[in-house]
């Protein structure tokens, strides 16, 4: 209801032909048209998969003697219900991001304003015009999921409780958290790989290789870029917290011992949406939009005003619930951890990530000694960021534990993501402030002025994206916690079988804490490889492709790059689109291609140790794939934000400037000032896929892994020995070697780098003049790319 | 007395002189007293330390009103044996290694021959001679460790047996073990540090900056960066092997079952010994030394012929001892299943970091595109090398266990360790050879010939150095489960109480996990900071030191640098020594600092929370930090190995040839190529302290870790409930402030850079034309090297 109020309250912005910007527009459809291209493929996918795994569930409870009831219609029903109402949220929530971003270009821009006297071009918008819009998108975005959510896992319940007792009726809803799990884990495998493939594909060719601008038009991969920060940011993140969401409402429930505490997560998922919404209407600035410079303290309580007010709100709506309830304080408690626990670790993340503190400074400063110390430092400082984060979250269990066990563990994780609401408004309104810095950036007759409006609203999102990743990972480590808790219940483990000095459960959780190891290094190295394939085909459209012409029928895009390369302005009647489609369409293919290894181990890994070896084992591998995966996470989404922001720093500090003066001779004024721009840049680049894919990811599997044990619970819950059960783990281990064999051959599991089988058939093939497909140094383009393109790359 | 012998028979080898190579001696002795320097240096703060720690451990264990026999004074004597015994075996092993350098110089350049046709000079010494000296240099090293180990572990337990049963006996003998982990840890840690530091700050100055050869004795810092070599690959792998040789024996004893299992271990590790002096006598090779493209293969098997043989002999000793000690076939299993994990974790390691596998080969070929991506696809393969490591590891694991429990995997372990004496010849060669080559380099009148010898030497050496890496990781793991195993036990605590699904164990997990990344974050700064310290000094004397003037009185070391850096020779009068003994003393100054912080958390860490939380926290913590540090152990060294041979493969391929190849105008020719083997520069860079500092250090932090706790087990017998003890745990914690107070308010915990912090004070003061403590820009040196450093740092 509220959502579509909001919704309505953004779609009355005007979008960019509103105020004279129709290029804005035409933009940001293709974006958008991107953006439903991608997830079309991607459900295409999830569908088959969804239906089969839904099926085998379907099977499994029905055919297994222990379960006489109906628990197979039931479960395999909660299964469907989460993964569609998940990819709803997903779907849902990209297409307001889409129409918000255009909309908030629009509002950024105003009316074209003429200083009479100077002949100066300004705009009507403001900086609040725009981050109002970009929050409101934010905000339907983030009532999209909490919505979806609590109502999904609320009327499951209340279908799959027909006839059964609670008890039965909570353990069929662990298949609601495995459906939302499984999409989630796709949706933020996929949606990484594009984000980062695109953009670091575009960045390479277009930016270091060709010289032109970042988000210039005529670079045929930055539709795909803009459509990655969508499907990446947005619909990824959206997926992940509707997970923890899930999860750690199903994760307290199961483990209430009294009525009342099952009712408990329900009431305060509740009160939590009441409060986000109070907290939505305080959300506005007065700043000025000053690019980088403006004061981002301000800006950044803009936004903190709404969050505080919400968390204020719901403690307030929370002890009417406890009280009510019967005097549930102790819980009470707990909730006041939890959240506690969410905003500190924010800041801590904010610590470690932005430009105002050592940590980041002290990366920027290793560049004077080249790229290999930015490295290193950028390495140790993600490390060493885990150390106050685990304290924080060591401290919290602890609390919790002390007051109410491991029900309270998990009601802490309800409490921080109650008000995931607006929490995850913040979040989503980075992607959205972004994509509309980038349309900004395509209409050449947008001013200055604007963009530093959108460059300012960019600033501030890079800082929440951050903190919002530090809080998903504090969150996802206590859903999971609560979910490996309610697993042993469910199984019917004992402490004794348990030991962590016990071999079974030692070597399960060796085994788990490998996991994390091998997902982070497959997600990064698809980066990679569906990278190469975007810089083949732009390569490819910049010299072969003599079919891109002007409405003139004779100027290439070549000629259009060697242009605006060279800073000239292209007249409309010369100007050529590239083929973006190509591009987007590379990038959807691969990266959903590069989903498939990664998912299926993660869903296979539980079921095969589950089985094959025995609940004890599993029980193992889950802690220390939790306890391995958190510190993995942390460090990957610190360091990689880190560096991002080391880069910043430079433009900041004015580095970035000075790095790129020149002397007469074309040379570079200040040699020492680029490479130690060059050295941040790499590190940027190393972080890329640090953050945004490997990072991020990672916790999804944790709850994932989890989500995927308590659904098989009952399955296990005879086979308490080990090796029990082993006939039944070749299934999944027999999956497992299929899977792998059809990977490797059809080359997705590889070594191989697709640049590196280009360049081998390319040095037969190639054209020597346009040197398509060869490395950089045979591409020729105009001189001035020459001295430049050697260092960056080096 | 074997190792005697052999020593004897290294001694007999002539030195530089005898084959009429003064230089050589002359560089030799130059690194000897650096290393002594550095030792005692070290081991005059660990003195302090030990005797501190030592008093500690007497006081406890005599106050403690549990232990009313002379437990305190018991501990406290195995403690300093232990201690001792460590030390010693460092300080033996570095005085071999650096006598076997000069020998194996001078093996491999034997008498000087002119050829009477051409002129061409050669030497008489083969690539046989070189590997035999070097070889027995190494297993002169390998023996003294296993025989110190041996002897001291079996007297310290018959001294502390006196008038004690077994179990009150094995409990003391703990200390023994701690003892050795403690010196064995800050040995590691600071020739960890030294190592890289001192290689970093060489090479960035001398070959980067100033283009000067990588050990041209002109660079003040190439001596310090040979003493590295020994102190860190030669002292710091020894005192950790002879860690978990000791604490292996140490672990399987304590959790022997029965008197005869209790003798086993011995047995075991004495067998071990005398099949690796049988294995010994089998090392030798036919092939010729023909630099990088040597059949490495053939020479890797003229090393392999001597383990295999010695593996084979321990097997059937080993069968020996199981049947006379009555029949202990399921030991025996264990003990094949031991070996045979070793032999193949170390097969993988070389399959992920040697460059004839497709894994380096990856890396290799990211170069096209950048650092970048050279630096991802690297963390990529140190990731993915878990899979199969870990694979194997839980296999033997839970093969053990299914035999024999506990005590099955201590004798895993044991069996892994007892051939350790040829194992260990294997790695310790590694250095020598790699020294030898530097040497070599040195010494401008040997003839290339001679180098290619070493070079093939050198290559050798990485492979077994990576291989030992693998095997010291695989038994450090066993190691420090079967005491974590102990400690259990030791500690009265029952499988009820340690429930992983328990939110004390499994915070304990969560804070454990952290550990490894706090570690080796600490480690990795330290070595950049230490490297600055060198370059800022290198700089300095390149320009600003009158004082250094050759026997001619006018030429400067500046004017060497020039000359050498434009390749013309020297004469001998007009030659300047550098002022060496300055780099080795910061090198050894600032690696002794930077040990203090992880050395001191790593010991502190189990006391506060065993102390402070309970003992059931500590067993998660330890259990958390044994799966957490053995992923980032194996993930650091594979990496760091991985990136170096990429480096190595540029080389023999072409690449690197290609990349210095410049046009008439003194532009590079490829400049593709160029930035290709840059990036690959950059990736070993990152990897030089993942390898060498921060990998190896993480071993000895899980074995010390388990090693502290189990010798206060006794004290912590009496607590089983959580927060019981709590008030003791502020001592702990306590110390820990004090610490980190202190190393804060020295500046050694600091983000500052001191290069930055040097620029920022230089700014003012520096004086333009010399550019002293200047960033390279300013540094001017010979045209040629302008675009070559920029592109280099960059």
């Amino acid at each position: 209801m509220f959502t579509m109020v909001l919704y309505k309250r953004l779609m009355a912005n005007p979008t960019g032909a509103g105020v004279g910007r129709p290029l804005v527009d035409k933009y940001g459809a293709m974006v958008k048209a991107g953006a439903k291209a991608f997830l079309v493929e991607e459900y295409k996918w999830l569908f088959v998969f969804v239906v089969v795994l839904g099926l085998i569930l379907l099977l499994l409870f029905t055919i297994e003697d222990q379960t006489t009831k109906s628990d197979g219609v039931r479960t395999a029903f909660a299964f469907f219900l989460g993964a569609a109402l998940s990819a709803a949220a997903g779907w849902l929530g990209m297409m307001v991001a889409t129409d918000g971003n255009t909309r908030t270009t629009a509002a950024c821009a105003g009316k074209e304003v003429v200083d009479a006297k100077t002949g100066e071009v300004t705009g009507t918008g403001t900086l609040n015009d725009g981050l109002r819009v970009a929050f409101t998108a934010g905000a339907v975005m983030g009532f999209v999921v909490v919505g979806l959510g609590l109502l999904g896992v609320g009327s499951a319940f209340l279908v799959v409780a027909v006839n059964y007792s609670k008890a039965e009726a909570l353990q069929v809803l662990a298949g609601f958290g495995f459906g939302a799990s499984s999409i989630a884990l796709f949706a933020r495998v996929a949606g990484g790989i594009y984000t980062k493939a695109a953009d670091v594909g575009a960045d390479l060719v277009g930016k270091v290789e060709a010289g032109i601008d970042e988000d210039d038009p005529h670079n045929p991969a930055v539709i795909a870029d803009n459509v990655g920060d969508n499907v990446g940011d947005v619909a990824g993140m959206g997926a992940d917290l509707f997970e923890s969401y899930v999860g750690s409402i199903i994760a307290a429930a199961t483990l209430a011992p009294r009525d009342c505490e099952v009712a408990l997560p329900f009431w305060l998922a509740g009160a939590g949406v009441l409060a986000s919404l109070i907290g939505t209407f305080a959300v506005s600035t007065k700043e000025k939009g000053e690019g980088w410079n403006s004061n981002l303290g301000a800006l950044m309580w803009a936004l903190e005003k709404g969050t505080f007010l919400a968390g204020a709100t719901f403690l307030g709506l929370a002890a009417a619930c406890c009280h009510y309830l019967g005097g549930l304080w102790g819980s009470y408690l707990c909730v006041i951890i939890g959240l506690a626990t969410g905003v500190v670790i924010g800041k801590l993340t904010e610590y470690f990530t932005s430009f105002d503190f050592a940590p980041v400074q002290s990366i920027k400063a290793r560049g004077s000694t080249g790229p290999a110390t930015v490295v290193i430092q950028g390495l140790g400082v993600g490390m060493l960021s885990c150390v106050p984060t685990i304290f924080v979250l060591v401290a919290a269990i602890l609390g919790c534990a002390a007051i109410k066990g491991e029900y309270g563990i998990a009601i802490a994780a309800v409490g921080m993501l109650a008000t995931l609401g607006i929490t995850l408004a913040t979040d989503a309104y980075g992607p959205v402030a972004d994509n509309a810095g980038g349309l900004a950036e395509m209409d050449p007759a947008i001013p200055d002025s604007v963009r530093q409006i959108t460059d300012s609203l960019d600033a501030l999102g890079n800082t929440t994206a951050a903190t919002g990743k530090g809080f998903a990972i504090g969150s996802a480590v206590l859903t999971s916690l609560s979910l490996l808790a309610a697993f042993k219940n469910q199984a019917g483990l004992d402490d004794a079988q348990l030991a962590i000095t016990d071999p079974y459960v030692l070597s399960g959780a060796l085994f788990g804490a490998m996991l994390p190891y091998m997902f982070a290094a497959l997600t990064m190295i698809s980066v990679g490889k569906a990278a190469a394939e975007i810089i083949c085909e732009v390569r490819d459209q910049f010299h072969n492709r003599p079919d891109l012409v002007a409405a003139d029928g004779k100027t290439t895009l070549r000629d259009c790059i060697m242009m605006a390369s060279n800073g000239e302005k292209i007249p409309p009647e010369m100007d050529v689109a590239p083929d973006s489609n190509k591009c987007v369409e590379i990038s959807t293919r691969s990266s959903v291609r590069e989903m498939v290894a990664p998912g299926a181990y993660a869903i296979l890994a539980p079921l095969f140790v589950g089985f094959l070896v025995g609940p004890a084992c599993l029980v193992g591998m889950l802690s220390g794939a939790i306890c391995s995966g958190a510190m993995v996470a942390i460090m990957m989404s610190n360091a990689g934000g880190a560096w991002d922001n080391s880069k910043k720093f430079c433009e900041k500090d004015g580095t970035k400037g000075l790095s790129k003066k020149k002397n007469a001779d074309g040379s570079h004024k200040f040699p020492a000032k680029k490479a130690h721009y060059d050295a941040c840049v790499v590190g940027d680049t190393v972080g890329d896929p640090f953050k945004d894919t490997s990072g991020p990811a990672l916790n999804i599997l944790i709850k994932l892994m989890s989500m995927v044990s308590l659904t098989v619970a009952p399955l296990l819950k005879a086979y308490h020995k080990n090796w029990d059960h082993y006939h039944w783990g070749f299934i999944p281990f027999g999956l497992f070697v299929i899977v792998t064999y059809a990977l490797v051959k059809n080359n997705i599991l590889t070594w191989q780098d697709p640049i590196q089988a280009l360049l081998e058939k390319g040095a037969d093939q190639a054209d020597e003049e346009t040197g398509a497909l060869l490395p950089p140094k045979e591409v020729e383009l105009p001189e001035k790319t020459g001295p430049e393109q050697v260092a960056v790359v080096a």
